[in-house]
């Protein structure tokens, strides 16, 4: 298929934003007269540096970063910094955990193997459909940290508040990090894996308070120890700096779509155009709780599972990819990160009204 | 300049081949007709699955791993090994290390936080100079390993043998990975950062016997677990998909090349013809030991470190970029990887006596 007969609703890895993609196709034998590929740059060179430098300015500018945050770009995922967590803020202390789906849950569970976790609060009960309220949060006093996942990526939730706690807030921030304004002096910590809103597989984004950086265990691994990563400006080796370079081209085209409050501006009416569609069709189920949707991973189901597969499969088929529900649970689901044009939702709408007509009986 | 103008000698991230990378432009925006950039894709998809699993079975023919062994794909770089490797293999034994250069020490020092470490030999108070030769290690009955770096980076010095141990053998060979075959048989683990022989910075490829797996000890972080990535084959979240896709299309290349075979073969005309000028110098000193020079990586200076800038200075202006050597030793390095081709080896031939006939009083 052509490009532009495609629309990739993947969860992630996701779409990229085509001006940005084109830029790295124009520039991947040659940097900017540099004679290289950035594939190819030593970290240390100055053609490099200087992306790096650019690409952390442009984040800090686009969220607003405060000086008391520090910006780090590292490897292995969210899921790496499930231990990271832990090994460098818990200390000898409490955390507390908001269990909202699959990876606040892996993130609970790896923390445990490093001290006193307190679950404050769960929606696994409810087959993690909804995002628990402030007034259900059990918190600990004096908590190191409170740790919470603010958009379920399987579940298609996302917390609509900023949980109000005395202990730092911790914030997995994967599946919407750049898709509204955020207040970063309210968050000890955000993290977020760069391949939904950012950039390609391979790096990872952490925003954290200067001051909480020190107190890593001693069998931390040298690392995983935001001190180190902060002292060495995430040059403690090599970074993965074809994945920070393309964050870089992410960010210039951000800023043309008027940033983060831009994307504010657009994400709920690309979303609420497929939730309606949901909510009055009578073949469409949807999985999350109306007051616990996320505009970023919309999930929904027929109830029938073979016809969910078919929903998926004959989507491919024209050209809307990667409509699967996550292996775990099932069902439909449609990522709608930031480089998902309207056109795209549009496709879909368009799709899921024709697929109704010709199966709903 | 142009990309033809320019030879790049960085000892890491460094040259790519220029077909892969042509390749790789050719492709960025719509990879095979699926539509969409191999950094969009999803890395469960079948047209990402069909990239991994063909990579994996490029490196496995390249370097004929055998079956009992399990090729995987990490983050991190070869310094998360440097804390991987104890966390796995050292349980509650003493493991020996051989410290030839920085990267082995950091290792050693990294290892001793999880036990016993004993150094089983150092050539560190010759300024890591030279190949400590197999009557010299002092090696522990019973150890669970003897780690070393087959090539170290820094100080331009290479085993030229494999040592001969009870323990399993740990090898840190990111910087000749791929230079020459290897019987992968005679290894416990072989971990090689991705930003020499192999692909951009950000993936690490560690080539493992499976019957190490599974002695993890209870503070391993979970995506530092060899069993957790040997059981989901390097998928236990997303990995970094580009930089894997990259590997597959330089190992294209180096099928065409004759393989590590056809590498081997010119590796050693390729580095012999630099240090030829060495040996016949006024002005350059070597700064490794004649019997154990590298291959990959040429170090030498002129004894004063100004006329040593300029060197790598005017290097650069004629477009032979990254001459300086390691910020931590000075002096001057040329790193001769797979793809640096014959004519920029000659290239800096002819600048290396253009500027000791300009330099040599």
């Amino acid at each position: 298929m052509k490009r532009e007969e495609v629309f990739n609703f993947s969860a992630g890895p996701s779409v990229l934003p085509q001006e940005a993609l084109e830029r790295a196709a124009a520039e991947i034998l040659n940097y900017n007269g540099s004679g290289m590929s950035v594939m190819e740059m030593s970290h240390r060179s100055a053609f490099f540096q200087e992306i790096f430098d650019a690409t952390k300015a442009k984040l800090k500018a686009a969220l607003a970063v405060p000086d008391t945050h520090e910006i780090l770009f590292l490897q292995g995922g969210a899921s790496l910094q499930f231990s990271m967590v832990p090994l460098n803020l818990l200390e000898a202390g409490t955390a507390d955990y908001a269990v909202t789906g699959n990876f606040a849950n892996i993130a609970m569970k790896e923390a445990k193997k490093y001290g006193n976790i307190h679950v404050a609060a769960s929606s696994q009960e409810d087959n993690f459909s909804y995002i628990p309220r402030q007034e259900q949060l059990d918190l600990t006093p004096g908590a190191k940290y409170f740790y919470y996942c603010a958009n379920n990526t399987i579940y298609g939730t996302a917390w609509d508040y900023i949980p109000q706690t005395e202990a730092p807030l911790v914030c997995d921030m994967s599946s919407e990090i750049l898709s509204r304004p955020v207040d970063v002096s309210k968050y000890g910590l955000i993290l977020a894996g760069a391949q939904k809103n950012m950039a390609p597989a391979g790096v990872t984004v952490v925003i954290m308070d200067k001051a909480l950086a020190g107190h890593e265990m001693p069998i931390t691994p040298l690392m995983l120890s935001y001190k180190t990563m902060i002292d060495k400006d995430s040059m403690y080796n090599t970074p993965p700096c074809w994945c920070i370079y393309m964050l870089g081209l992410t960010l210039d085209w951000l800023e043309k779509q008027g940033g983060v409050a831009g994307m504010e501006a657009i994400k709920h009416e690309k979303a609420q155009m497929i939730y309606d569609i949901i909510d009055n069709s009578k073949l469409y189920k949807p999985c999350a709780r109306v007051d616990s949707r996320s505009d970023m991973n919309i999930t929904f189901r027929t109830g029938d599972a073979d016809l969910d597969a078919q929903f998926a499969k004959e989507g491919q088929a024209r050209g809307l990819m990667n409509l699967k529900g996550h292996r775990s649970v099932g069902g439909i689901r449609a990522s709608l990160y930031n480089a998902q044009p309207m056109e795209g939702v549009k496709a879909l709408a368009d799709y899921m009204k024709e697929f109704e007509v010709k199966h709903h009986v």
